[in-house]
């Protein structure tokens, strides 16, 4: 979190919010950045959404795009970013404490949804007094939700701009999350999630994250960044620590990510995204975007494998089928999935250029 | 193994093996498989190398392409086919016993090759008194082998057909596998690879198969064969037991592999796997195979992305610029890496074409 993070407890009392599952959940919290100002006619507000392990610090994981002078002008708009429903960067989460038992919840916690995250930020947006978002953006996980907001409140978004997203997520990616959790429930430090307290399952958490960081890159990444070298040395080392450099990175990226990141907030949010799918939703992709009066602007990056430009040009495909105001823009990118993060001038442009015409 | 199973015991006394790390290995026992006969003059006999979860029962996993009258015919070949050195089918491996403690070997055991594969079993193949293989052939790491008798061994290979294989194995399967691999060896089971007695890494091998398994199918042949299919019911369940059959199937591969296969196996065969790179080893690709006067079938599957085309191709790139006798065959599959275990005429005829030109 960063010095100027905020927070917004709402849903208090009988005033619970009803998740997709139908179970309850509150008191809510929302820890939320914001950047800029709202100006008077309240027309400039952008809620930026963040991806699995982001937080609500947008400029300082987007920092190409978000920033003064930028794509998104911290000078001329008034962007707000909260730290997702179901995560650990101070919005209520598995980590939180349960009222009810004042110990965290742990797997106590009800599943969410993308949905649960939206309303969740519908009651911030109320809170700040913003009667529009003049664009939803994010990437990844974060255009899920930009999608989802149009879905579920069309009237109080003016333009949409999902970036390496999808409206379904594919069940190759179901699976790769599915391992992923696996690794986690089946380290005896999991403690069926109620390890609060101790390590945790920090060994399961890192073999999750080094899955999942495999499909932000992509084989072309792999192959320029790391290829086949060894780690400062020549020959193999027949031994079972790590030898190729691809290895260490991964691992590097594991260990890393224990000390940064809850597990349990790793399983729900992987298990919202799992569950992400508009057209099982809405009945069809259409149908979940046809009281739509927002522009969209739809960014895929060609080498993405995770979230990939096919998916991203079904929700453009639907969005032309109702005759909506789209534009689809297609990052050519090394950089697999990640790419979205990494400074890319034809990212920074079309939002750039989008936004300034809605 | 089968009720034919038979045992080779070489590398006796102080003939030990000397292993391409520089140690030296042995005894070292060899469970092979035969099927037909060795006619009288020595010159069916045809080795066939399994893959990484295979064993010496060839027939077994490959019945599409192994049988009377199939394409390796087994009433005109004497088919030979060995549990890999380091696996755990009746070859010596890391739950065999060291002879130095009376205790299995565990991770003492030294980290092994393919290339050590492949000179454990050239002396299988003097004990059978074969002066030379018709072919050698193999799907996946058993590709690998047959590729790697070619480099080593140029005059006692008649014919190689590689299937789904690579003479060069791609950064991304490193990574992969060095994730398996970690998934088993921060299992507090492992015991650092000395379990035998005990349960063992149960849980991490099961994570180490529910990766690999994915990525030997395709993404659309889990679109076709799960999509986004819930297990039986429409509904989400909003828990973590599995919901989607993806999960389920692969949750049950993962859990029925434990029962067949030893961790520490996974570990060896996987990092030899790894190490496989034939352009490092002999310098260029061309110089491993300059030697060679056997002819080449060279088998991918379009849908690959284990081991691709491109990777096959470059192995007949190679072949073809040395002018060796060479044929490309890419099967046009929906079943990614798998395929070549699965039904494919196109697959069966090419070997059985092959063959009889042989």
């Amino acid at each position: 979190m960063t010095e100027k993070t905020q927070f917004f407890t709402g849903f208090e009392g009988e005033q619970k919010l009803q998740l997709e599952s139908g179970q309850l959940l509150g008191p809510i919290t929302q820890a939320y950045d914001t950047w800029g100002t709202l100006n008077a006619q309240k027309d400039n507000a952008i809620l930026v959404c963040h991806a699995l392990s982001g937080d609500s610090d947008a400029a300082g994981w987007w920092p190409t795009v978000i920033g003064p002078g930028k794509a998104i002008d911290t000078e001329k708009y008034y962007i707000v970013c909260p730290n997702a429903l179901g995560g650990c960067k101070g919005s209520t989460g598995p980590s939180s404490i349960n009222p009810e038992t004042n110990q965290p919840y742990g797997t106590d916690f009800p599943v969410i949804t993308v949905a649960d995250m939206v309303h969740a930020q519908r009651a911030l947006m109320d809170e700040l007094e913003i009667p529009k978002w003049k664009m939803v953006t994010g990437g990844s996980m974060g255009g899920m939700q930009a999608l989802e907001w149009v879905a579920l409140y069309p009237d109080l978004v003016q333009s949409c701009a999902p970036v390496a997203a999808t409206g379904q997520v594919s069940p190759q990616s179901i699976a790769f999350d599915a391992i992923g959790r696996t690794a986690i429930v089946t380290d005896p430090a999991f403690n069926n999630g109620h390890y609060y307290g101790s390590e945790g399952p920090h060994k399961g958490l890192a073999t999750a994250r080094m899955i999942g960081h495999v499909t932000y890159l992509s084989e072309q990444s792999i192959d320029d960044k790391f290829g086949r070298k060894l780690q400062e040395k020549t020959e193999y080392g027949y031994h079972f620590d790590t030898d190729f450099q691809i290895e260490s990175y991964l691992k590097y990226q594991g260990d890393k990510f224990v000390d940064r990141f809850d597990a349990n907030s790793y399983l729900y949010l992987t298990k919202a995204i799992s569950y992400f799918d508009l057209p099982k939703k809405y009945g069809t992709m259409d149908t979940a975007f046809e009281s739509s009066k927002a522009r969209f602007l739809v960014i895929a990056i060609t080498t993405d494998w995770l979230y990939t430009p096919e998916q991203s040009k079904a929700v453009v495909k639907s969005l032309m089928h109702l005759n909506k105001d789209v534009t689809y823009v297609e990052i050519d990118s090394h950089y697999g999935h990640d790419s979205f993060l990494i400074e890319n001038e034809d990212l920074s442009d079309s939002i750039r250029l989008f936004l300034e015409n809605v």
